[in-house]
């Protein structure tokens, strides 16, 4: 008998006939033999209606531990209502919020860290021959007992949080896509399936735009040894297995060959949400870095890319470009300009028309031939280049917003990524 | 320095503009210098539209454990956004579910008695300088830690049960109405505002159809000695105030002269909800009444009124006739013929189209006049009476539902209740 955590997202129960159909998919499994726990997220749009919610009564921000109070009715009301689908197939189920599954946070609301995971009432709930169903996205606050959101990713969080604490066989995260992609179906047609990742490559793919897992859960999922399964919750189709790697943290083994059937590059990955930022003719004198990364690092604001070029206008300063989310741009900028007098700088520089593009695969690392044939690839579609960054196994472009489609397409065709037919796309993703 | 409790129904937070029309009398009472805990119902219609999610997922009732973790959602949506309206007026507010507040309940989901209240998050939270908002009508079971719902009246009885463990001085209940009024303004227009009961009286005209406020709530504010504020949140009224009377439990004390400005009739109450069921040609021997009321107690059918009559075809038979919930009708005929060839009944008669009146007062008692006056009315006013009940401060009659509003006019007239001008008159209540 395995113990399968399966994790719906908001898309695969959006309303009565997608909690049903969940519901089935569950019971299925556990007449199967196993035992089921079930992460679920809130239904649809129920998290957008609640903000639109509190919105209308505050003009500020409101209250971080109120918002997440107001956001966990989301996740309460698709649990309570799947375990009465369960219910009416006959099957035994019970829901359970995530202070009561354990999920144990720090106090920051709205992206709350797992501090412990101590699910003792679902262990006992299985026992009982009951599914288990735990509320995503939601904690307690060991000190306050306050209740608390883990933010972005947060209910696929929870499923490997509690994949790891339950010693799960393996953890499937449905929403409405079959798998993990060489390329968004959206932009390249011919993009196909990937039977299975490493837990490094798609980390790589996560951080870097490729939406169908959050960041967050890969590294968990990595770190704790969990297997993946990403499906969709609207078909029988096997997905992507994610599969977590034997040497995490070590160096790679570069006298391991790597197997034939591992493919050379596993996809392309790209993210329209980033904004660039450039500080133009900084003083190359020490500590000027320290200063600028220091005071951008207080203000929490979360950098990607960094690149250092020398100046065009002189031989004594330098330019520094860094990438960061769009929502974070006014912060950034604002920051900059408190030390600009400080520091010495010219001028700031912003713009979020950009796109980053990464060509993400495990067998990269040993083969000097693919940077080659990207630039080229790149270059042959009439696509330039704003900033580049790499990895053991990724390589990242900055590139104008209007051009990144064609970036995608052109790259994937390059690597031979290209599938028969077209693959099938469905809308939306869940949190 | 006061400490009050302010219960807020569904009808008063009915959308965002409600909510925040809340949120400025609760901070203009803590500006008075007052403490203040908040109860709060759910939303408008969020309990129905939780309910007709259920009822799209399930064809039974549900699992019950499911359905109390699915309704409380609704007053956690409730309670964070009133907080939140409540900072944005410049005033620290902290919300609690019924759990977090220390409602202590049974394990009986959907209608939970409290058995012990511990509110030292809410003691924390006031002294802490905030204003400490609780959810209504949901407790947790002591046993197996799981959500519960208290039932009808559960936001009501939260406030009230809340008031007597924090000591508070007194419990305001805001609905849409401006108070416990003489009759039901919507069919008596010249029904008249209360400024004062006594939780006696206000028991009898709550359990005989006043919808102001529960039962439940009434039976424990009377028994822990609580004054309510029965007041709209639509104006800034006084409304009624509902006194415990000291001699709670004990008889009462005739030698005492009632007090010039107690009236004699405090109000007429009416209830279309009930049936009415007669088992016919009762064989007259010892045991059947016990046979017939035992076993629909174990059906755990609420009888209200009983009477029986000698009948008028057999000296050894008799009649019996009790009222009883409409929804339950069904099943108490079903337990009756159950038990027919045992007990050796002629037949059963069940009729739903029935009305209740009840001349509520406390100077009734020691005037026997007032019986005379309420029939004579009724007769008066065409009225024919079906079954009678009386207790010390109030008289029921059961008639035709077609006659009943006839029926309150004109024992409201009789009385002289009617007051100058019309009474304003607001739709709906809440849980």
């Amino acid at each position: 008998m395995s113990l399968i955590v399966q994790k719906f997202g908001g898309s695969s129960v959006s309303d009565a006939e997608g909690v049903k159909r969940v519901a089935q998919r569950v019971v299925d499994t556990k007449n199967q033999g196993n035992d089921v726990v079930v992460v679920v997220s809130a239904m649809g749009d129920t998290t957008d209606d609640l903000l639109d919610l509190a919105q209308q009564v505050t003009t500020k921000s409101g209250p971080s531990r109120e918002l997440d109070m107001l956001l966990t009715a989301g996740e309460r009301i698709s649990m309570a209502v799947l375990a009465m689908a369960i219910h009416e197939l006959g099957a035994p189920a019970q829901s359970f919020t995530g202070s009561q599954a354990g999920m144990i946070t720090d106090g920051v609301h709205g992206a709350a860290r797992l501090v412990e995971v101590r699910p003792d009432r679902i262990r006992d709930s299985l026992e009982n021959g009951n599914i288990a169903i735990v509320a995503g996205f939601q904690g307690m606050n060991r000190q306050t007992r306050d209740i608390t959101t883990l933010g972005r990713g947060g209910s696929d969080t929870t499923a490997v949080a509690l994949a790891s604490a339950l010693d799960a066989d393996y953890c499937e995260i449905y929403s409405d896509v079959d798998g993990v992609f060489t390329a968004d179906p959206r932009i390249v047609s011919a993009a196909h399936k990937l039977n299975e990742v490493s837990s490094e490559e798609m980390l790589e793919m996560a951080a870097n735009g490729a939406k169908i897992l959050h960041l967050r859960c890969v590294e968990y999922a990595r770190r704790f040894k969990i297997k993946l399964h990403v499906r969709s919750s609207f078909s029988d189709l096997e997905g992507t297995w994610v599969i977590p790697t034997e040497s995490d943290g070590d160096a790679p083994d570069l006298t391991k060959e790597i197997p034939l059937e591992q493919p050379l590059i596993s996809g392309v990955a790209h993210d329209r949400t980033q904004a660039k930022v450039t500080i133009v003719d900084v003083p190359d004198v020490p500590g000027y870095a320290s200063k600028i990364f220091g005071s951008l690092n207080d203000a929490k604001i979360n950098l990607d890319m960094i690149v250092q070029n020398v100046s065009t206008r002189s031989e004594s300063r330098t330019d520094i470009s860094f990438t960061l989310p769009q929502d974070q741009g006014d912060a950034a900028i604002e920051v900059l300009k408190g030390v600009q007098a400080e520091i010495g700088f010219a001028d700031i520089e912003y713009n979020d028309a950009i796109g980053k593009l990464s060509l993400v695969g495990a067998g990269m690392k040993s083969n000097p031939g693919v940077s080659f044939h990207f630039f080229d690839a790149l270059s042959s579609a009439g696509v330039n280049i704003d900033m580049i960054s790499t990895s053991e196994i990724r390589i990242s472009v900055i590139t104008r917003a209007d051009l990144l489609d064609a970036a995608v397409r052109a790259v994937h065709t390059a690597f031979d990524l290209d599938a028969e037919g077209e693959a099938t796309v469905y809308g939306g993703t869940g949190r």
